[in-house]
């Protein structure tokens, strides 16, 4: 089975391009095809299912010593979790498949379950089913999610209008942040300890979205909607190139926490912040394209919910699919940062 | 993060165990628990939703040098259909988590690819989702699969009464004889072409039941149906321990095909050939309990349908939760022989 040595290898290929050769056959009884966050099916009671799948593999995804079981657990239904929120529907089920080392200890399995299960607990849904099996060296999980929405609510990716303000239910970077301080403990010192630990906690316990996901799916004016887990650049790209528009960043308006410009504050560069936290993943927050003469009102309301801001970071313009990064109203070129995103592939 | 040397790790645990490490969370909305070929829910128009999630993984399921990339992507696809078979269900979509190492070939993918398409498009499903990422050594496939059916005719394998006769959809020990010629080309030279191709078919190529498992699951008789992935023997057992019944197999009822018998001819112990067929895994046929008044009237349309035969193997008692293997009435102890299933964890 040698092949020619001319023949390309799957390292040359992006993840796209994997998934165009089987597109051919990719899509849904809906005709929304596999760019959303889930599939989207004819569900019970007249709703509409929702169906997403994860794959995390370790030393791709994670390594044990820098995740403990029981906050890979949490993640790996976040991950999950947060797909269903993008599609503005309500989780109800999920499914585990655990391929395990041999020589991994019960009690690993116990931790994971337990972060596992009590994030389950949180959003009131059952573990359905699953498959289990021995792996060689790595641990390996799957988790399919399934939810429900009603057809009217459904937000895609491929909606954002012109004209539509862009919105973020909450900071960026503080994920890419806590995973900096993993992979180099010594060089934070000068961050508080609670600020510390609230880095560390959006990287290793992310919240999805998954309330905020259902109150926005009732609004009309809330066009398109996704998570932002591979970073907003990449994120905000997808809504470009499925609604054949031109989203615009602007960089001032991030919303950064307070820990997170801590962080940066050794070097005092602010610049560097606002792009680490364009380009920073698995912050699992909610971008949305809102209908613009909406957004105040939505805003208002939102904050009267969720004693939290809707962040307005930008607008969807006529254009080219894509998104331009914008400072003082000049664009600005932000190369994406080697993260080691938790799902990224 | 090092564990205690007395601490239990993995390998000490059996597969139902690391289930039941799960066990509290496990259950459906309709209270039908993990232990079935699918999970069980509210499907769209009153129907019910059949799932299931299968995790196959590179040097515990396969070699890639024993199975081309072509029957690697059939089979992945043809073991979930078989759940969904099992279920009396019809097959409704799937999704595809991938993760490839680097150096793989596109011509790999391609070829497994157009085997896993070929298959939904025989069964006419289509690919809903999936995830693809790298992984750092081996191929590792997980399909979701999703089917319907109507409440009534949901098979169950917790449903077999004392009285039923058990019967299987088609000959038992092909796909094991395959594997065995796989792993020992040159030991059986004795097979024509035509028997030998026949018996790495079925282990290459499975054909999943899913047009009989519909039809069964539409006669009120048929009590319980499971796949027999496993092996008879493990599979009889999910239906003797989950139906809280023994279940009695009569080897010599055992249909076993002509190329199968050819396998075992040069010894010349048919005694061993019905040992094997009853431990061998993979067959892909559907175990199912009939009531035993019905089961003439049935053998007799299944026929006329499929025209081939509805093979009876044994009987439903009062008992035990286990399974009794008999030779001309008396009880036979059958060890499980070392098969690498597929699917085997």
């Amino acid at each position: 089975m040698a092949d020619s040595l001319n023949s390309p290898n799957i390292s040359d290929l992006s993840e796209e391009q994997i998934i165009a050769l089987f597109a051919d056959s990719l899509s849904s009884a809906d005709g929304i095809g596999i760019g959303d966050d889930s599939s989207v099916t004819e569900g019970p009671s007249g709703l509409k299912q929702f169906l997403s799948t994860d794959l995390i593999v370790e030393h791709v995804h994670f390594r044990r010593q820098d995740i403990s079981a029981h906050f890979l657990g949490h993640k790996a239904l976040a991950v999950n979790l947060s797909d269903i929120a993008a599609m503005g529907g309500r989780p109800n089920g999920f499914y585990l498949s655990l391929a395990l080392p041999k020589e991994l200890s019960v009690s690993w399995l116990r931790q994971f379950r337990d972060g596992l299960l009590a994030l389950a607990k949180k959003h009131n849904i059952l573990l359905l089913g699953g498959d289990t099996t021995r792996s060689q060296n790595d641990i390996i999980v799957n988790i399919t999610i399934t939810g429900v929405g009603k057809p009217r609510q459904v937000k895609l990716r491929s909606e954002a209008k012109v004209g539509d303000v862009l919105c973020v239910t909450g900071t960026l970077g503080d994920s890419a942040a806590g995973l900096k301080i993993l992979s180099n403990p010594d060089q934070y010192a000068h961050l508080t300890k609670s600020e510390r630990q609230q880095l560390l906690e959006s990287h290793q316990q992310p919240k999805p979205e998954v309330e905020k996901g259902q109150w926005l799916s009732q609004e009309k004016a809330v066009h398109a909607m996704i998570d932002v887990s591979d970073g907003l650049l990449r994120d905000a790209h997808h809504i470009a190139q499925q609604s054949q528009c031109r989203l615009n960043i602007e960089l001032e308006q991030l919303p950064l926490s307070q820990a997170f410009k801590s962080f940066y504050e050794k070097n005092g560069i602010n610049k560097q912040a606002q792009e680490f936290a364009v380009a920073g993943g698995e912050d699992y927050r909610l971008l949305l394209a809102v209908a613009e003469d909406a957004v105040k009102d939505l805003q208002k309301r939102y904050k009267q919910k969720f004693s939290t801001i809707l962040h307005q970071i930008g607008s969807v313009s006529k254009g080219d699919s894509e998104v331009e990064i914008l400072r003082d109203g000049s664009p600005v070129e932000v190369k994406e940062q080697e993260f080691k995103h938790f799902k990224e592939s």
